[in-house]
């Protein structure tokens, strides 16, 4: 079982930064994310756009901004569950809750932050109306080891990178690829759409544009789909595998069965102090939460950790008292041992010049 | 008389932030500030001194973090009136604001926001029951013409820098200089106190360490001090002017009397909606301010001015609505005409390949 001060669900730019505040108040933390590396969207989505709101960055790149926020933390050593989606939480007799991820990791502590970003990222599916029925039988959303594919025939759907790529990477593995758009564009770089159309016109990839996959048959598995062209009918297409990819869909996930107050998505807070949720205990930070006049921007998530962890320093050390001392007075002593501070002024002894 | 969308009173970290969120919204600002540079105090008292809690910055100076503001909010072209004081406001029928300055300098908005950090810096006064009678009659507490003093007596009475570099300053000048101490230790730069002593010995500053000036005398005008010294008792020195230099304290000044509900030197704001105060139209963020929890810290600035830009949208542009985009999808228009955006996903049409 990991034990930590503050539990953090969600690695985004304001689940670390609240590393940094809570470490100046001598708090621990631990950060839970279902990405398998820490920045959420900023690292997994675009790592390599710039971001312009950021005060006092006129810009930054999404990666560079997480980079330098891990480099922020490092004196409080914050720990991580990355991989893994924090399913369940449960409240102990003496206040402090236990929470329990999709792969069993169990963790504790006093103070629960849900710094979840719009929500655990899910794919999203094709309005297929029976296409559940072969989820994990042949309907993949994900690829993970394309061995499996291995001489097999597949149907990729898709018009970004992602359908680019794999159907390129997977003409020389499966016996059959063939790559299913609804439009003749396709969103992503222009080499890959470029050695999609050479593998086209070679043979390798059977590229049907301005189509879509309406319908999947089979026994206990996927057998068939059925794809209507825009112009030429529809044609019953036989397949082992039929593979959307058709980008990812954040969902609020279990947290939405946590016992907080949801509102469009998101979750209510006291916006008046300490972004606290209807559960004591348990706060909620950055675009996860609403309340009136609430903005998913980044630098808002900084001021909610900020504030969050003043209310979970009391909550932490009851009656204990605690004097915040500017960075630029007081330095930052680290976790680790380090310790940053201003030089100090001089003084002199004047008599003994 | 200058008129804009939002004026801004004080030109620290705060308000210039407002400038780029309320470009973001196409709202024009203009900041009046009483010191000569923007920056607030991170360039007047600590621009070499590094800050360590501004999100995604291991550090920075303060005065980096300014410069970066100052670029940031480039494209939006804000006005400035340095080196004045707001003084008074009114109310016109319309619902816009005066503000006039103490040179008189006179500016009109619909919106002002307060970004006056802890007010405007006065200089720390030594405990001198009659100092006040002889203010600009041989007491001054900031030089600002050094040729004032040419050929003239002058006490100065301080330890830190300031009195360290005025008296070596002063001493190529003034017929005569005494520089008056509470202790032996100053605090300051080693070779300015370096400078002293050695300007001390030769006889060209006349030295007076754990001593402090506790009286003035003078018919109409500074006419000598009395110095009392901790083992030596006491001694009057004549002189024709006396300069303490006891560093700066802030003030929240004329602003205190613009009918704003103030508490403990802050004023107060709706902190659950958007920073205003009790009047409406005017704003109050970053460190001015005050509600439950609040924490005196510049990131906590960053998310008031953003809040209250969008209040002060619906106040400007009543009935219209805003759609926010993010930056990192829609980029920076700035009104000089300069456009920032980051790249597009390329769209591919592959028929054409």
């Amino acid at each position: 079982m990991i034990e930590t001060d503050i539990l953090i669900i969600g690695a985004g730019p304001t689940g670390l930064f609240t590393v940094f505040e809570a470490g100046l108040l001598k708090m621990k933390c631990h950060l839970i994310d279902a990405l398998p590396q820490p920045g959420g969207q900023c690292s997994e989505l675009y790592p390599k756009k710039p971001i312009y709101d950021i005060p006092a960055f006129p810009e930054v790149l999404a990666g560079d901004l997480v980079d330098n926020l891990m480099k922020q933390i490092e004196p409080f050593e914050p720990g991580f569950t990355l991989g893994e989606r924090a399913d369940t939480i449960e409240e102990q007799e003496d206040g402090t809750f236990i929470v329990t991820t999709n792969k069993g990791t169990i963790h504790k502590a006093p103070v629960v932050a849900i710094a979840g970003g719009l929500g655990s990222f899910e794919p999203r599916k094709p309005q297929i109306s029976n296409i559940a029925d072969y989820e994990d039988k042949g309907v993949v959303y994900v690829i993970r080891d394309p061995e499996v594919y291995r001489d097999q025939r597949v149907v990729l759907a898709g018009g970004g990178d992602s359908a680019l790529d794999w159907a390129i990477f997977l003409a020389d593995v499966a016996s059959e690829v063939t790559l299913v758009h609804r439009r003749n564009e396709f969103r992503g770089a222009l080499d890959s759409a470029e050695k999609v159309a050479e593998l086209a016109k070679a043979g390798k990839i059977n590229l049907i544009t301005e189509a879509e996959v309406t319908d999947i048959f089979g026994e206990g598995k996927v057998e068939a789909v059925r794809i209507n062209h825009k112009t030429q009918g529809e044609l019953i297409k036989e397949t082992d595998h039929f593979i959307p990819l058709f980008g990812l869909l954040p969902k609020l996930g279990p947290i939405a069965n946590w016992g907080l107050e949801i509102e469009k998505n998101a979750i209510k807070v006291n916006n008046a102090l300490d972004y606290q949720t209807n559960r004591e205990g348990i706060y909620a930070i950055g675009d996860v939460n609403t309340y009136p006049g609430k903005l998913k921007l980044i630098l808002c998530g900084f001021h909610e950790a900020t504030l969050m962890c003043q209310s979970a320093y009391k909550r932490i050390n009851p009656g204990k008292k605690f004097v915040m001392k500017y960075t630029t007075v007081g330095g930052v002593t680290g976790f680790d041992g380090s310790h940053k501070v201003a030089k100090k002024d001089q003084v002199i002894n004047i008599s003994e010049l």
